[in-house]
């Protein structure tokens, strides 16, 4: 493959292969950025301006929802209508039980053979918190890579998750029926993410009920916001609901375009990719700056002649 | 009262107040505190010496498990061995649907009127990654406060509950029986950060094959570490096995002491308290620093004339 132009703006050879629809060359990137190397970096600040085109939806929801199995369905109906597909898949699955990698090959299972989707599992556990940072700069890979659609999945309980989703552009809550009461808890906090509802399982005999739970429940919230998150009943095992899913999926991504709010998330996740990037940058310079007298005040905190806060300050006053 | 000595380590009338007992200026404490001001941090650089005397003990688990009712039971156990009991509630619901005050009404029920027991819950919604530090610094107030025993209950499936979890001495992962094999893969994220299992529901059919299930996911993880974890049988309704999971705390925190390790978990606590402070004072100097210009930053960013990573070098190099 030929060099591009020499000079500041030269694409690396790796880039060059990723956009060229190679596979290898978008799995090693993504590698790459995951690592959050200075290579990384560089390949995220080549590909950054080439993004912005894919749809992105997010899928989440409690354990047991069947979320697997409608991101695999809507895969489906989107390539039926011609569409590539990017999946990052957020698995709380620990690395010795089988873990991210096994993840893969069984979500692939469909998908096999179809170049049209690329599916990626990133394992939740032992991040520390750099997990929000990875699945978007995975999202921006994918994106950049040309895919019509990007569909992160992530479990739906936890904070983090709910701040993955925020990545999204089109966010869907995937409930189940029956899945008792502390889950109607959590559903109150995605109720505000939600942009589309998918109730799952539409065949289990409380499906109605729990339709029209949420129905009441965005009654009751009567958020000022001109979109009203339809519900919409799927059964993913027998692919039921799936392109009125879809339909809803291309409609808000209308509407946000239409009503200018695309370009307040996107300048919202714009604040927030450079809020992650910036204190994780502040931190690496400080500690290379202070050298081992930062564990010193770790000590003295440990001994409790110090509290965190009076550390903080006077760490940053010797930078 | 008595104002405290004059000078730079004078007590504040708040504090003297809280470590006199009075619940009302405990709570006021913990609202400045969760607040994150100025003030809120000077209270507790006040209290941080005072802390660590308390045995911290987090609970976590999926939605279902009943950990609630478990941290009731276990709290009416330790009130009957003269224990005094702080808890610290990570409520996932949402402020529109009752929320955290709501909580600590239900929850409260039982204890209401016992003075040797304060329940504090906090919405993990909408605090965008500020739950952590703000738990820790619960923590440390409740500690200093002068309770034998701090609990705090999280949901267990996401990462940043994990997270919270890491502020304990000990962890006791809840499960019930028969909660799906999603729930099953979550499970294992959770096997490494166990110190007590409590199969909680025993009475439910699969109550044994679940904590065969665990016994055998712990052989085969084989972790090189010198406390296997127990699991204990619990039925917190009945308040049955609830006594056994105290002595096993009780054991756990014996353990940690004589082996040294709690030392070490002491400055991993100290080690990631200062890593949080550190960060956010870091950035909101940065802020300060840069005014405007950061949104200048985050506009370039939307418009993806700028990448997050070059964005971040830039405004570093201008500090």
């Amino acid at each position: 493959m030929a060099a591009g132009p020499v000079g500041q703006k030269r694409m690396s050879d790796l880039v060059e292969r990723l956009l060229a629809g190679e596979r290898r060359a978008l799995a090693r990137v993504l590698t790459r950025v995951e690592n959050g190397s200075a290579e990384g970096h560089a390949l995220l600040a080549e590909l950054f301006p080439r993004a912005g085109h894919a749809h992105i939806v997010g899928f989440t929801g409690s354990p047991g929802t069947g979320k697997s199995t409608l991101v695999s369905a809507v895969t489906r109906e989107l390539r039926g209508r011609g569409k590539t597909v990017g999946i990052i898949a957020v698995d709380p699955t620990s690395p010795f039980s089988g873990g991210a990698v096994l993840g893969d090959r069984v979500r692939m299972g469909e998908h096999s053979g179809d170049g049209g989707v690329f599916i990626r599992s990133m394992a939740s556990r032992g991040t520390l918190g750099g997990l929000a940072r990875t699945t978007g700069d995975a999202v921006t890979v994918l994106d950049a890579a040309g895919f019509d659609y990007v569909l992160v999945e992530t479990v739906g309980a936890g904070q983090s998750e709910v701040e993955i989703a925020k990545e999204a552009q089109t966010t869907i809550v995937v409930e189940a029926p029956g899945l008792g009461d502390e889950v109607q808890a959590i559903k109150a906090g995605l109720l505000e993410i939600a942009d589309i509802f998918a109730v799952n399982k539409a065949d289990a005999p409380q499906a109605n009920q729990t339709a029209l739970g949420l129905r009441m429940m965005l009654d009751i919230a009567n958020t000022p916001y001109i979109w009203t998150p339809p519900i919409v009943k799927t059964i993913a095992t027998r692919r039921q609901g799936v392109a009125e899913l879809v339909d809803e999926m291309v409609r808000h991504r209308a509407f946000l375009e239409e009503s200018g709010l695309l370009i307040e998330r996107e300048r919202a996740r714009a604040a927030e990719e450079l809020y992650r990037v910036v204190r994780r940058a502040l931190y690496q310079r400080l500690r290379e700056q202070v050298g081992e007298r930062y564990e010193d005040y770790v000590s003295r905190i440990a001994a409790r002649e110090l509290d965190p806060y009076s550390a903080a300050k006077a760490l940053i006053e010797h930078t």
